[in-house]
């Protein structure tokens, strides 16, 4: 285990992040120098937060001897995961500082106990959304601010490492790759990754400015438009309004929200092959059909069940129930779980019961492999659906042995068999962390629905479940136990479980 | 498809049917000469249904022309598929009858429905042992005896069908008896299989009367002692009492039924090596050893988390709290359900929310292969850990290809795939099942946990579930349609899913 070079990169990231801290920080600094006083606290805690990760990131570059260079297959699966704890950690200290710096009138603010912090920064990161905090607007600006960049640069470091690092490694990514013939398909040659990196990336950036100027222009503030660009591109969901995207009650932003987001669970390689001009392999490709499928199928059958019945959009208000507002929330809050952003606009847990199963089955499946989204991705589900299927007629006729097909490309029993024991094992592991929440929650009446859909909701890094977790709720009422769990199924979901559980087997570690 | 030779062979089976329950209508009619008037009215149900049924079989078993005897493995299939639903059909018109023949006093009687009687039926054939009746010691006793006999006919009908017949068609069971060392490997040659057949009938015989001489000897009626062993051995679970096994408040009993519930959860092919004297293969038999690990672990678990609890009896009873009585209902309730038989001394219901947890997990667990129980077996969630532990090293170390082994023999690719793929669809239907349930029960308040327990005790074959179907409830006030529904998951259970589920492929009814 090569631990010098893996010391000097998590220095690498935490260079990294003090440096996004401190263009927030002088963002900060320019508001505190127009005059409003409410940001002199959060900027004290984000220039602290600067010098102390530059620090420490300075340490631990510089620190450790320099000697090999290669990195090998364990290393890279530790930095990976220890990036995501370490960086949330650092994330989380602008938030605790803020509260500490700003006087006793803060003492009972959720963000006075890190743990609070740590999970909302956690997260962030990871594009969950689900947040501690029940008056978001009392945050000052700065902070929003920060909370929406964790989402954009977690979902930029998922793009880049699932779509162009991972594959290289042959880690969780990889595998969806080999059957997806649109997406890139990275030889292993290393200039080869940094250009596709580079190219994500760039599509990335165009998509955040794409996005900005079109919520400007439906009536969005500067400020907002570029906290939910944020909150939209990485499927993350962190709003600045209590009453998420519902508080803005205008069409318009709830339109070009909602096709972001849609944007956003695609798998990036599209975008790629778009920009070469390769129409073809874009609107053949299996996974998009099926996951715009699902999206359109989900909406029809949530529209229908929830037309006519009565409930609230998440500022508390009734919703209107002619045919286009029950579509327009319908596919709103489809989309916002599908491709597990969390965005609300309308209260889902007061949605007859047909809704809320599909809204549940939606959460499982999640978006697709390669996007920023999260859950178990579309394209599992699509083969989970064939393997099954195949099984079935398996059983009366054993002797036809028909090949599982996605698109034109044939899934190999490697293949096949990785992701029907990943699903397997995220299906187990929701009921091992609903199960643990019933355990560190029992002094409080936490009931089934809350405790399941808060296992979902986080391991798939959605946000919002139903219940007492529901679109109008939020974490905070659980226990330090429970958000530090909790903290880690999100970590586990956005690394494709695999990474982090893998830390935890004895064999990892040794050195044969 | 050789339709003539499932008719007849259905027309076998109603005949057998008639006969058993000609058998207790003998008995029926020598208390009513005894001068027991209560059973005036049962008598006249059993042999109305010996008259219809008989007549049925021999009109099916004479009336299709005899052509070719060739079976192939659809026809077994949907044979195997066809018995259990016709079977039950019959068998619940015993039931039906009888409110009907006895006059206006019967008409608010459960069985005044006939889904009602149905749903017991499908209960007792497939060992389940979910009831719709609140008040069980109100039933004349034929009736309790016909209740407690289609445990053991159906019980008989797994062990036979899965031990000796259907590995031959290779069906379900092959691919578990592949792995097994111990179990019997029949090599497909007919007089081999009526051989295993004949002596597996033999050893549940035998249990059979052990089982009712050891009741009878701890103080037990004759009577009930015949209908305990009849739903110990199936593992079904109906009891002559409301308050299921704690109705004797005797140690005894509890003692004697525990074990003979342990002996029903083994595999029947180990009993077979035992009369052989192959004490070797039994005792290091993988599966067995497994399953008396989970059944102590489990017993220690919920004793821990229940001692010092308040809780009652299934008699409404406090419970002891000293050590000897929490370990006595302890270990009852974690065999009764790790077994899928579903007897109850405790209403473990109201034990804290671990014991709940491990009562859970157990539930789908199950027993062990080739026995009366239901649920995944304990051999599959073996495998399928075993298979989880491998994808996971297979991240780190992928050019380790580590085979894995249940006891001495390999488990080939075939088999692992199988294996997975079946616990995700029983999972994916448990799931499928409980939606069902609340939809079609959206008048009444049904709650996540009734109703996913309620698909769970079903499909698994168990009988009590948590909330409303708990250890002291019953199915009764269930809608027709959800019962209708939970019948149909039971005969899914019984015949390990893809028997019954192939039925609905388009492609198993194509000639080719």
């Amino acid at each position: 285990m090569n631990i010098p070079l893996i010391a000097r990169q998590l220095g690498l990231l935490l260079i990294v992040m003090s440096a996004s801290i401190l263009a927030v920080a002088a963002w900060s600094c320019l508001r505190v120098m127009l005059g409003d006083s409410g940001e002199s606290a959060a900027l004290r805690a984000l220039m602290t937060t600067v010098a102390l990760g530059g620090l420490a990131g300075a340490a631990l570059w510089f620190g450790p001897p320099r000697r090999s260079e290669a990195i090998g297959r364990r290393e890279a699966i530790l930095l990976v995961a220890m990036s995501w704890f370490i960086g949330a950690a650092l994330g989380a200290l602008p938030f605790r500082l803020w509260p500490a710096y700003g006087g006793t009138e803060f003492a009972g603010h959720p963000f006075a106990d890190y743990v609070n912090c740590y999970f909302e920064t956690m997260s962030g990161l990871t594009t969950t959304g689900a947040t501690v905090l029940t008056d978001i607007e009392a945050l000052p600006r700065s902070l929003l601010l920060w909370r929406a960049l964790t989402h954009w640069l977690g979902g930029l470091g998922i793009v880049v490492l699932f779509v162009a690092v991972l594959p290289i490694l042959g880690v969780g990514g990889k595998r969806l790759f080999r059957v997806e013939a649109a997406g890139p398909t990275p030889d292993g040659v290393t200039p080869r990754i940094q250009e596709t990196a580079r190219v994500l990336w760039l599509i990335y950036l165009g998509l955040t400015v794409a996005e900005i100027i079109a919520l400007r222009v439906v009536g969005m503030g500067w400020f907002d438009s570029v906290c939910h660009t944020f909150a939209t591109l990485a499927t993350g969901g962190f709003s600045n309004h209590n009453a998420s995207v519902a508080g803005y009650r205008s069409a318009g932003v709830d339109l070009v929200i909602l096709v972001f987001m849609v944007a956003a669970g695609v798998n990036f390689g599209l975008y790629f092959q778009l920009l070469r001009r390769r129409w073809k392999s874009v609107v053949g490709d299996p996974e998009l059909r099926c996951y715009l499928g699902i999206i359109l199928i989900g909406t029809i059958v949530v529209a229908w069940s929830v037309h006519g019945q009565a409930y609230n959009t998440t500022t508390g208000e009734a919703a209107a129930s002619d045919i286009g507002s029950t579509l327009r929330y319908s596919a709103f809050q489809v989309v916002g779980v599908q491709t597990t952003t969390g965005f609300c606009t309308a209260d889902f847990d007061q949605w007859p019961f047909v809704a809320k199963g599909v809204m549940l089955a939606l959460m499982f499946i999640g978006g697709s492999a390669g996007s920023t989204g999260g859950g178990l991705k579309v394209i599992r589900c699509l083969m989970a659906v064939k393997i099954m299927w195949a099984e079935l007629e398996h059983v009366f006729k054993p002797q036809v042995v028909r090949p599982i097909k996605i698109g034109k490309v044939t899934v190999d029993q490697d293949l096949k068999h990785s992701t029907v024991v990943y699903i397997l094992g995220v299906v187990v592991l929701v009921f091992l962390g609903a199960a643990a929440l019933m355990v560190l929650e029992r002094g409080s009446s936490i009931d089934a629905t809350t405790s399941v859909t808060a296992s979902i909701a986080t391991l798939n890094n959605i946000g919002p479940g139903l219940a007492r977790v529901g679109a109008t709720c939020n974490y905070g009422w659980f226990t330090a136990e429970s958000k530090w769990l909790m903290s880690v199924l999100m970590a586990l979901g956005r690394l494709e479980v695999l990474t982090v559980i893998v830390l935890f087997a004895p064999r990892f570690w040794r050195s044969d």
